[in-house]
């Protein structure tokens, strides 16, 4: 029967993800292991002749899951069946030294998690600046802000981005910290006491600890766990899986929030280049890109949820019953998180906006989120401050009823604030009020360039990924 | 009617906990930020007077919940009527000024988590010391390691208690960088532009960043956020329901250990002073507390549930749909965690084990557990080692075959192995094999040391927290 | 220090759901247990004098907390102090004769549980009945439907109301189907075999059996369990908890279609009477019960969540993990449909429409909505079938382009389409084909219909819940 | 680069939930629509000739992947290659008429949610089977029950399986109830409003209705919702997935308990035939299956999860929020719900138990649970209540102390009985009331009765899914 794949893989995920986990990519990494920990007993003295390493290095990259396959079928037993084929690509027979199954495979998941995580970080640095460009160019679009889904108060498109952005950045910072802290488990036996490293270098525990360090240091990774079982402490994995679902937070926010707004047609979140809408709908630019972002969200909640339940449930020094679940959830998560981030790329670059329709909200919104200021202004030319609020609230009252049933087909609130009398105010200067949108907006530009300020350090930190342009997401 | 009590806070939690949380302990905080504010107003050249903010902070402590319920009766605002109240008691009317609703209420509930988070800290900390001491205190009993539940290799208690210490020890330090980095929202006003603060100060944007800073030192809490809508995002809330969650990850892992070591009658969670078995089943002591701080890990993951639902649901600036949730879920995830460490703590203080029983438990496994050793033994004395591999299988499977069924009461391999001139060991040489104990656990004892130096370094930072005593529990 | 009350209870749950699981709302039903047990005794030919059971049953109301709990202060005993007071009351020892703990506590959580299911089915037949009238009101109405949150057809606001109404239909005949098989436990004794009972009467099994059935029967749930351990099997929880996620998912649905309304200003959730929007702000009526609405349902999924984790985590006959979870998921769970309910019954009566803004978007929208009818009757004309889909799309297009780019103000292309003789389509023409908006939402009207039928059948079913109104919300 | 596999379908689920899923299963399930649709036309008076629906019955199976994707690749529309490929193999083109595209996808995914639940139905019966025999099987094994993971009170095996098996029937006739009252979206057109079929029967709302109808009848399921939007109410999804986790909960209980149990050696869940343990570890049979069980349990819970986030989350008449999240959790539920009944079966097919050590067990602990009884006894021959109790309760103290600590290695408390006066039984005497073992376990035996008689009425109604086996697992 034909191979059922795996959807979030196949559909969404990058090419680079799927080498992190695909089966070649955890032979490499395993190989990655292997060398490293070859290199550290040499180091500390374990008789390895000079060219043994260097013959493991030339054939890391020679994968055949063919042959390894075949192996298997005679050896029944896959960690040997990749043993032998390193060794024999190699002509040598000196990797897996004192080390045991798991030593093997908790740490090659986690060189897994860690290379994905850092994979993640480059995207989320591409999605901060991406948002630190559009907050920059859209910093002067005033638009209608809106709490509990309704206008509130001016605001620009630029800050309402960065807004979101700041989510992302805090997110993102966060995911610095797990990637910059996360420990590996290291070569530490059956049951964690590290008995048969330590048979291998006649009990100096010294030793034992020094390879650790120079393990850890090869493979790249900061620090390495001192107490351990079988494997390491499950909620390590809930750990990075929560940091991911954090992480996706600020994007499905925006997502939602370009829903909405496309729903009143200020925005959408475009088209492919050559795209068309449907002719018999011209209208009709589904949001599907942002429905697919707040999709991955929920699906990264599941897998966190599956993670979540193998925390805090070993027993003595560690079983299996995690087994199927990380196989599961722990690449899925990634698959997901990857996705996401190539579909919001993909949505910041295409999105557009229609000034004309935010206009005409802002037309029709601004004269009551303005009325604060009208009083004041009506108070400064004479009016009592009770008769000034009195008068507004009548009319403002008076014109969301005519406009909610009909009489009006747009916002007269200014006519009829110029024609009463007890404020003494023209047209002119009403007008002139609700023109000075700029001071409305407040901080707005400012938190724009604050914003930036923290994008371009990450860009600093990793230039090549803040390049980064997604692939064409279906 | 009765009034319903919430069953975490009031049968679980500490009373600092409870104070955090409580109406009185809101209003505490709400003084503190008001009282902040106006610090930083006058610092930054507001004209208030000198006497006007030591005559709240007199009166800060002074909670009457009856008189402000009265005040709301008439004004019909919950915000509005704590303003009254609090500027009546100063005889002052200088709080609150430029400050939207949300400028309060966002502030103060990041206050409590803020609290919340520290008084967590501190009885995690305890915690640790604790399972330090008990490390220590269990570092040469030998026990036999079990993975998937069945014995595995020798280990000591102690090393499965720094285990256990070591996966709380990560969390720990996660949650001090959760606290390190934890951001408020900030007096951003009602979409998050500062509007009003700017309008108090003419437009001086200056000084707006300023009074941030300020106030955030005033609070003693690190950081405030740049751009943000009515509410913070709300993903801060479930990074930090996920650092409790993976806090109480360790110890349930231990209490899950425990109830199963109970089973076997190696170890119990112990009695309170006074209270005896029942006496028609003596030997029933159940792991209730355990069991409780496993309930307790669940319950974290169904508050860590809802507030998902919460992170990445932000519509525009900001809507309420999160107040009944949160209002729930972050006092109730804290009761949660502490009561977790209310009841582990106390686990820890009255835990017991059982020598006897271990001892026997030894004796069961150890000869199967050493057997390779034993062929190396034999291939030194001159036995081949395929023919003493041979031997010592057919002789342990024979032994485990005659256990099972009822053939021998008890392990005798090495009456087997003794009695086989194919290896040609004799009784006391197998016994000395076994009484090598302390070496088959390899490096159990330096890993309880460095554990134990990492819980000192915890020990050292917060001296009062380390000495923590529980309250008794029910 | 003051005591913390529960916040689901006190601010959103009904009287009536409070009683149940309140203290003394649990001592009675303590009582109707003992009671049941008692008559079932008495059949079975125990010998129980006349006047006993009416001895118990005319004190059974009498509950005094006060009491229990001095006594409790005595006996160190929860279940023995309720014993003694009950016992004392009614004069007579009779009660709790043969059970154990578990025997009572399970069973009476259960009948809680039960009993909450009952009420919470009144509210959704309630809910339900008020929505087909809704739907009947509105059948006229007629509306754009979205999809994408973007305009795709013409449907009405009956409709409408009447497909979140089906979505209510299938989750309350799922917790109909709960309710009719939901099991007790039953009086099994400590470890399920029923021990106890058994020796009472003399190892007469059938007479157990008999036991359990009049039990039941007394107690009005239609069954109980055959083979249990200590407790029944927590996934049955889970079975509850999911009905209530189920039950609130077409309310929320409802509450976020609402809201988005809201935003378009096309509906609003309306004011409590009396109640007046801010006069800075007249069209700011925020939906505020309905982010309750939806926030109740992410509340319901946190305990979903809770008690998922103790379905499939039995060990052997039962421990107590699930005891401080249950303690809070089970009320609360039920706290919050209830509250969910009370506030989705408020929104339906109080909900609004602007009549004169759905038509503005009608007419915004029904051209491009149209063009397909409008090509048909331009071929039925004479126009060649490829000529006017290219004309109809030309004209489209640039209109939409014209309103989005502020060059027109509305939409104007039946215009465009009258000028154009390509159709040859006067203008009277094209308002006539769009005057024909009933026939445009096909059988919207007969699936009210419909759904008004089903709701009747439920109305019929449960008269008394279907007038029920809620209370005074928040 | 390699494709990705679906880790959950290739690993652990069987070929025929496969083929439901896969791209060629979901194709024939599309056929099948169509034809259901075509001959309900047909019925109904459309002209389609009679031999129309032979010659698409005709190639039903005839499936070419790749020539769908060739077709893909020109028109650019998936569903619409579907269509060209199927008509031009039948040589006629009938089909989707009238049809919308969700018309087609909801209701096939509908589909394969239906048959999957069938299948899913047919392996919980072949489980409930296989419970029913091994109870029947172990029904006179007497072993000592546990609470709190700690002895309680004799029972048996047979009941004990009994006792899970009564959790999977529970939710068994859960799923049962799912499957006879799962509703398909219907024939609905892009809103819902079943416009395209009403302009298809002119009109006729009689016909469109007959039209529904007659399609569930061809399909096979029992009804069809009536207002619906763009899709069906994703809350069904959750009702579905819940099902499936209510199902897996007393297999992951059982699995559980029997890790437990091999932790004591009490029983096994034994090996492939074949198989051999370690040599160097003779006793270590892994419950490797068992675990595997339990973490498809929490696979569920995850995917639960996920679709609970989309249930109550429908904007308008419908979004696509929903797609990518429900193409994941649909089939991999149902791929985990499948892989865990494969495990399961396979466990009851192989578990061992080893009766000399429960006997062990029994020994151990049986004199204290049958205290109360003894004191009975020693009652009837003459001992004062009080002194009896008196004298045991020191004896059982003691000896519990003193087996804790080593004094004596077995159970000795009947000689210590035997020798007080006080009591006046001999050792016989005591001996004999231990022996009435099957006395203790009380409705052990009739509790297996009645469950295996619930699980012959499964086996009636499925006889054939009843005999499945499984297949051989990893």
């Amino acid at each position: 029967m034909e191979q059922i794949e795996n959807v979030l893989a196949q559909r969404y995920a990058s090419e680079k993800m799927k080498e992190i986990w695909s089966p070649r990519g955890r032979i490499l990494l395993e190989r990655d292991l292997w060398i490293a920990v070859l290199k550290a007993q040499k180091d500390l003295g374990l008789p390895i002749d000079d060219d043994v390493i260097p013959a493991y290095e030339k054939v890391r990259d020679t994968v055949n899951l063919q042959s390894i396959k075949d192996r298997e079928k005679i050896t029944r037993h896959d960690v040997k069946s990749r043993i032998e084929e390193f060794c024999e690509l190699a002509g040598k027979e000196h990797i897996h030294k004192g080390m045991t199954s798991r030593d093997l495979t908790e740490n090659v998941e986690q060189l897994q998690v860690y290379k994905a995580l850092e994979l993640t970080r480059s995207k989320a640095v591409a999605a901060l600046v991406k948002l630190a460009e559009k907050a920059d160019f859209y910093r002067h679009r005033i638009i209608t802000a809106r709490t509990h889904n309704v206008a509130a108060q001016p605001t620009t498109l630029g800050k309402r981005i960065a807004m979101f952005g700041q989510e992302l950045l805090l997110a993102l910072e966060n995911l610095d910290r797990v990637i910059a802290n996360y420990p590996v488990r290291g070569i530490k036996g059956a049951v964690g006491t590290q008995l048969d490293q330590l048979t291998l270098f006649n009990g100096d525990s010294g030793k034992v600890k020094l390879l650790e360090e120079k393990i850890v240091g090869h493979l790249g990774i900061g620090r390495s766990l001192n107490a351990v079982g079988q494997v390491y402490p499950r909620s390590l994995d809930h750990h990075v899986v929560s940091a991911l679902y954090q992480l996706s937070s600020g994007p499905s926010s925006f997502a939602k929030t370009l829903r909405i707004m496309a729903g009143n047609e200020t925005a959408s979140e475009g088209f492919a280049k050559g795209q068309v809408g449907s002719s018999a709908m011209p209208h009709k630019m589904n949001s599907r890109s942002c429905e697919r972002v707040n999709g991955f969200h929920l699906i990264l909640n599941g897998y966190l949820n599956m993670v979540a339940g193998l925390a805090g449930d070993q027993w003595n020094e560690g079983d299996v019953s995690c087994s199927v679940v990380r196989r599961v959830a722990l690449p899925d998560s990634f698959y997901a998180i990857d996705g996401m981030f190539e579909t919001f790329l993909t949505v910041l670059n295409q999105m557009t906006i229609f000034p004309a329709v935010i206009e005409r909200e802002n037309t029709h919104y601004f004269p009551f989120l303005s009325s604060t200021t009208i009083m004041m202004e009506a108070v400064k030319k004479g009016a009592g401050r009770e008769t000034a609020h009195e008068a507004i609230k009548e009319h403002a009252v008076a014109t969301v009823h005519d406009l909610r049933n009909g009489v009006i087909d747009s916002n007269d609130l200014l006519d009829r604030l110029a024609a009463d009398d007890r404020l003494g105010l023209t047209m002119d200067e009403l007008k002139q009020i609700l023109s000075r949108g700029e001071e409305l907006v407040g901080a707005a530009s400012a938190q724009v360039d604050a914003f930036m300020a923290e994008a371009e350090k990450w860009k600093t930190a990793y230039p090549e990924a803040a390049g980064y342009d997604p692939g064409n997401i279906l």
